[in-house]
């Protein structure tokens, strides 16, 4: 029996009790902007839009140093360091940060909650300026490439024509490969994680089980419910759902196996309570806290209808792209099988695009890119460091 | 984009639209026997316990052709042939008829709704003497162990002292090898399919959220639910969850990809509705129609609860088994995958057990036993067919 107790932190930092973690980058805060008039995909059109983002390191003299961090389904701005009012970590602290593998010390990184969130960045729970009113239910449908549009904006904000590197994780790489297809000259360096060129049958079904749990709670309301009736049981059903998928056989036997957190034994019962249950109640708990039903349903529609191709041929969607590529999957995710980074790696490819691949062996399942891993952060620190070298040696600088 | 009417009949067959679909039996039938005071492994007494059962075949007059045949979670006593009232086959027509794997030409076949369940064994639908009133959440818990102990009732009422074998998938292989290990003396052959000695972390998880769903629908009221308000959306999303993980990624791609339903297009939403979601809706929906709640919460926790190894060394539960294994698994079988049935066959082989072990290559994952598969037909067909002819011809007969 493994104890249960045990050091590996699997999933988002925000959701663990990590005791007396230290971030090397104190406390961090994020800032606030607001670009008037956004038009998505579908054709809504905000009158405003807020973006909230955090900044990191210092922008170079030559603006060129500027990494753009995409964050996953229950990620927010707040990136690294510790949050002033929460007191907790950022979600990717454990790769952000002074000498970590996206280095503060020599890069400027901007991380921005997305168009449909809930932590800053106008979403479902934006008050709609016609009514006053939250949108709830009536925020329209948003896609990867409405989310990464907003972001551009952002970026002209900050005066950053192009981008050193776009990376993110899951939905977070959704994002990336959008960037690198809709932006080709704004993206020097590309790093998708753990993602896929768009969703499968399996992946869509996964989250269709956890929008399921959330409309069918009464206290969703038709999407009209108010803080004090929150879908909050409907919800953490589909958080639990989707952490099971975020993880591997292999990390939950290691972590919890068959321990029991507590026994009945009654002449009607003779019952244990594993300890994954109530390690499962208390990821659902937790994130129930911090995140919105509705934005969880705008989300996840989002990446299910995400389609790098766009309906083109991938040759064709792919042949503006000029971003070199460092494409990274999990042998153990099983959400995110490496089969389907291949397969985008096999398409870049095709396209004459620069990749460069590799499946790391982590037995972490999906959630590997969000966990303490020296092997995939001196992937990406190296990957980082010598293209940043490279391209100002290209360009006639000497590198850092 | 595959075919979304594509003809792979995947899942219980009860949930199935079959269309025309001929079963050789023609119409089955169900009967009902009572036995008084029936006690658990908790030290509960039923003052009776009332058993659905159905037999197929002919019993020889030597009674050496008995099959168990054990069902799985969704299952129940009818396992082949026409339901007289639904019209549905059997949830293994596929296996079980003449000519077939389980050919009842040649063989008896018992099967008998599982105690817990809700298709005629009493469960927590069923009425209390005391009070007149259904178990409910009152309903004690019960055990795999439980119930085989109320099968073996059932062969005693036959007048069968020993099956020539005992079958089943999943849920059924747990109860197959109780079976070989409560009653050493009265199996010959045990064929434990898809299935494994005790459930994993993972495994308790997906059941767990599906508890969760049920026990957080407000209808589901404490587990005192009526018919008319029955937590039916909660069981739902527990289906959904099951169904999906009795799933392979290929056999959702094959039978889904992502074609869609419906689409919308508005101002506000651009969105599709895939074909998958649907699907899912159906499954839901249609076995609501059919299970009852909290009997999907005392059969996961049976599931859960389930050890082989009783808390002994496994060398020490197996010494006494005389029956000889078939074990099956399926490569694409992610929910019960193949390294827990090769652990199995590890532990039986130390224990000297006969064991044949095959890992079918089918790619329709958990269900694959469920679904018309030739192969592991004839897999099952020619191993009881040889070992029926091997025992009548060791115990001086002439086989058959």
């Amino acid at each position: 029996m493994t104890d249960p107790s045990t050091k590996i932190v699997q999933g988002d930092l925000q959701d663990q009790k990590l005791g007396d973690y230290q971030s090397p980058l104190g406390v961090t805060r994020t800032q606030t902007v607001a670009f008037p008039g956004v038009r998505t995909q579908s054709g809504f059109i905000f009158d405003q839009v807020e973006v909230s983002y955090q900044t990191l390191g210092t922008l170079a003299p030559r603006r060129d140093n500027a990494i753009l961090v995409c964050h996953a389904l229950s990620g927010n701005a707040h990136v690294a360091g510790i949050h002033p009012d929460t007191r907790r970590p950022g979600w990717w602290d454990f790769h952000v940060g002074p000498g970590k593998a996206i280095d503060t010390d020599k890069f400027f990184i901007i991380c921005a909650n997305v168009l449909g969130g809930c932590d800053g960045t106008t979403g479902p729970m934006s008050l709609r300026s016609e009514t006053g009113r939250p949108y709830g239910i009536d925020f329209p449908s948003v896609t990867i490439r409405d989310m990464i549009a907003v972001q551009a904006k952002l970026l002209d904000h900050l005066g950053i024509e192009r981008l050193f590197a776009v990376v993110g994780g899951s939905m977070g790489g959704m994002q990336a490969l959008a960037w690198a297809t809709d932006f080709p000259n704004r993206v020097n360096v590309c790093v998708p994680i753990a993602t896929c060129a768009s969703h499968n049958a399996m992946q869509i079904a996964f989250n269709e089980i956890g929008r399921r749990a959330i409309i069918t709670d009464p206290n969703w309301n038709g999407g009209h419910y108010t803080s004090g009736r929150r879908p909050k049981h409907g919800l953490a059903v589909a958080r639990m759902v989707g952490h099971v998928t975020y993880l591997s056989e292999y990390a939950m036997t290691q972590k919890f196996g068959r321990a029991v957190q507590a026994q009945v034994n009654t002449a009607e019962a003779e019952a244990a309570i594993f300890t994954v249950e109530s390690y499962l109640h208390h990821q659902g708990k937790s994130f129930v806290n911090r995140f919105d039903p509705n934005s969880y349903l705008c989300l996840t529609k989002a990446l299910d209808q995400f389609d790098l191709s766009g309906g083109s041929a991938p040759e064709e969607m792919l042949r503006e792209v000029t971003a070199r590529f460092l494409v990274i999957s999990f042998a153990s995710d099983w959400l995110y099988p490496p089969e389907q980074s291949r397969e985008l790696v096999r398409r870049l490819k095709r396209a004459r695009a620069a990749v460069t691949y590799i499946n790391l062996e982590t037995p972490y399942g999906h959630d590997s890119f969000l966990i303490e891993n020296p092997e995939f952060a001196g992937v990406m620190r190296h990957y980082l460091d010598n293209e940043y070298r490279a391209m100002n040696f290209r360009e006639g600088g000497l590198g850092i």
